[in-house]
């Protein structure tokens, strides 16, 4: 592409372009960041008042049941279900991932350790994000029997890491840093031939890139619903359980809201049947209502479309950049093919810390991944051809000015 | 008292008077559940669409920094800290009571394992909120190293329960049925003298009575912002430890929150110092926000002032229905000892649950617990005398008519 008007002339025929009204966008501002806080649906700001005014202020104590909100973790998992390949009553929202993967993880050992207590091995990479490692080291640390985390450096070393020791093999679908994605079919049945479970992260896959859990015999699976899902700073995760291990599937985390009968107030626990247990406390009922504005924008669209826009959006990008910032140091890092592309981008650049803070002072908002990562994410729900085209434009702009040199940009502070 | 005029007069000369209008009170209700979920704050309304369109629309990524989310566990816990007893720094606002209660209990039995492998016991009350049991429960089963949670049935048998195997004892400061209020100061030395380590559970105490955590020298606690705290519903729970454990504070929920160093994205995990490690994962933050303005009415009094009328509305009510519905078979099961008592008083009835939907259809909101239990809940920055007054003739009315048999009442839903 060698004009503006080219992008220009690609959203006037994107058949997702309308979906762009349904959020409220930031003004004066490229936002490529929904990869790790999507924007917010423009039927956020009602929906709050709705909850704060009619369900908490009216409704009060009552709108545990006429809000629905006792019932909302489990009615926004059937809603997001469809978006991951699960089926009705796999997934509820809840939680954390941190949270979440703790359960899984607790109960893939738990079933691997009946059927084979020799599999002491949890098997990820050590590029992925690092809370899912963290858990596991907090898990293994806790049950202290001798169970390990083995950390592969490349997709390519699984195979070989993988043997009749493996109890469960985590990893994430779309790598947080790089873009890459694994092929979650074929791994599976790898893992599975090797008497494993497999554990997927879709945090940077659900609602971004077309999933098929049950399509590809996944076992669990966590993800996000604040970032591709438009749900809201923080919003709750989700957890999935494949169906055939949901009755066999016990966790630590054994709060009420897990209870076959939690207002028996009985005092002994004793698991809910099917997705009830993998609930635990209390939930959050303002931030979880607003997960509902973002899933409900999915529903006007499917995820076919979504991925061929993504695809698309991020091989302009990359092509932008190649083209138009070739004289600059920058390195691709996300996969070209697009079998192995998750829907952001990423470039290495010596300087990435600082170009990034340049960029945002101008509006272009990416974020920056040590080390070196320049990330730029592509929400096709909302991200226009043009903004790409300008966003390429500014970052030449940046680099053939030096203006990332200007001190203020060198500080570094807590980012996210 | 024998008349409403009465009521009203207390009410003219009430110090708490003003602070009703810092709520968003329900039209046509006599709210006595602040107990179960507390009423919303005026301000919360207003907070959400900031948070929504300012924040969260606008700042987008930005806020993690520019509006303090990242901060947000350790400022409300900061704000929170002074009713209950606690320093700077050994409050955060985060996750559930539950998940909270998992962290605690796992790092209590870890330090008492280093100190004195023999201390397999956790001791608590088969009268506590039931996951707090739960969540004992699910830790001693994932464990499966000999511990064992041992119950007693009476606040007089805990000195015979407490031995050389107690490693904690976990119990709620104010009973959720009966409104028992324990010694925390008594208690806790009691606890320590035994060698064991004391976890409260503030659920039903945290803006509801005076507490002093580090008065009573007490080593662990949790509890609640939606009730008395008026959080919103299910809005995040908070987590303290005393200074004195912190640094030897490990628990498996170790999420990137907790990290030293979160961004440097490090796969190795290695706690913060502080505070800091009993986060875990990403919090939701507009439900979190909204905690700030329910904490920040208690700025505008004490918990002195708070307690004092908090006793007179539930001496009123134990009074007034002890008089005036005298002949009705109602059993108080809250203690008279002030000394003994919360901020609730709940009597059985032999038909407690159709008499409490008798009652909140005709606008009194009270809840109901198992068995038989009809449990008002008084809040002293909202509630007036004039209110109980109104309540307790409601109550009267609906037992003399018997309205409660009515079909409609007694078919169950859940609650909570």
């Amino acid at each position: 592409m060698n004009t503006r008007e080219e992008a220009v002339a690609l959203d006037s025929a994107d058949p997702l372009a309308a979906l762009r009204d349904e959020f409220a966008l930031p003004t004066a501002a490229i936002y490529l960041d929904g990869n790790s806080l999507g924007v917010a649906p423009a039927a956020a700001a009602q929906r709050a008042q709705t909850v704060i005014a009619a369900e908490w202020g009216e409704g009060l104590i009552r709108s545990w049941n006429s809000a629905g909100w006792f019932a909302l973790p489990r009615r926004l998992g059937n809603k997001l279900a469809p978006l991951i390949g699960a089926n009705e009553n796999e997934v509820v929202v809840t939680d954390t991932i941190s949270v979440n993967l703790f359960k899984l993880l607790s109960a893939a050992l738990r079933l691997q350790d009946s059927r084979d207590p020799k599999r002491r091995l949890i098997v990820s990479e050590r590029s992925n994000f690092p809370t899912d490692l963290y858990i596991a080291q907090g898990l293994i640390e806790q049950l202290d029997r001798g169970y390990e985390l083995r950390l592969i450096d490349d997709p390519s070393e699984l195979p070989a890491a993988l043997g009749d020791d493996t109890a469960v093999v985590m990893i994430t679908h779309v790598n947080y840093r790089t873009g890459y994605m694994h092929d979650m079919p074929a791994l599976t049945k790898l893992i599975h031939e090797k008497g494993a479970l497999a554990l997927w992260d879709l945090a940077h896959s659900a609602g971004a890139v077309p999933v098929d859990l049950n399509g590809a015999n996944a076992d669990y699976a966590v993800g996000c619903t604040y970032k591709y899902l438009n749900g809201g700073p923080g919003s709750p995760a989700f957890v999935w359980v494949a169906e055939r291990h949901q009755n066999a599937f016990s966790q630590p985390l054994s709060g009420w809201w897990g209870h076959r009968a939690p207002f028996e107030m009985n005092p002994t626990y004793r698991p809910d049947d099917g997705v009830g247990r993998f609930l635990c406390g209390t939930q959050p009922m303002v931030s979880m209502a607003l997960v509902e504005c973002g899933l409900d924008v999915f529903l006007q669209t499917d995820m076919q479309a979504i991925r061929k826009k993504s695809l698309a959006l991020t091989d302009l990008f990359i092509e932008l950049v190649e083209s138009r910032c070739k004289e600059f140091p920058l390195t691709l890092v996300t996969p070209r093919e697009h079998a192995k592309r998750g829907s952001h981008a990423s470039f290495e650049h010596p300087n990435g810390y600082e170009v990034m803070q340049a960029l945002i002072a101008r509006g272009v908002i990416g974020d920056y991944r040590e080390p070196h990562v320049l990330r730029f994410g592509f929400t096709p729900l909302y991200t226009r051809y043009v903004d790409v085209w300008d966003a390429v434009e500014t970052l030449r702009d940046v680099l053939a000015n030096e203006t990332w040199r200007a001190p203020e940009f060198a500080t570094r502070g807590a980012v996210t």
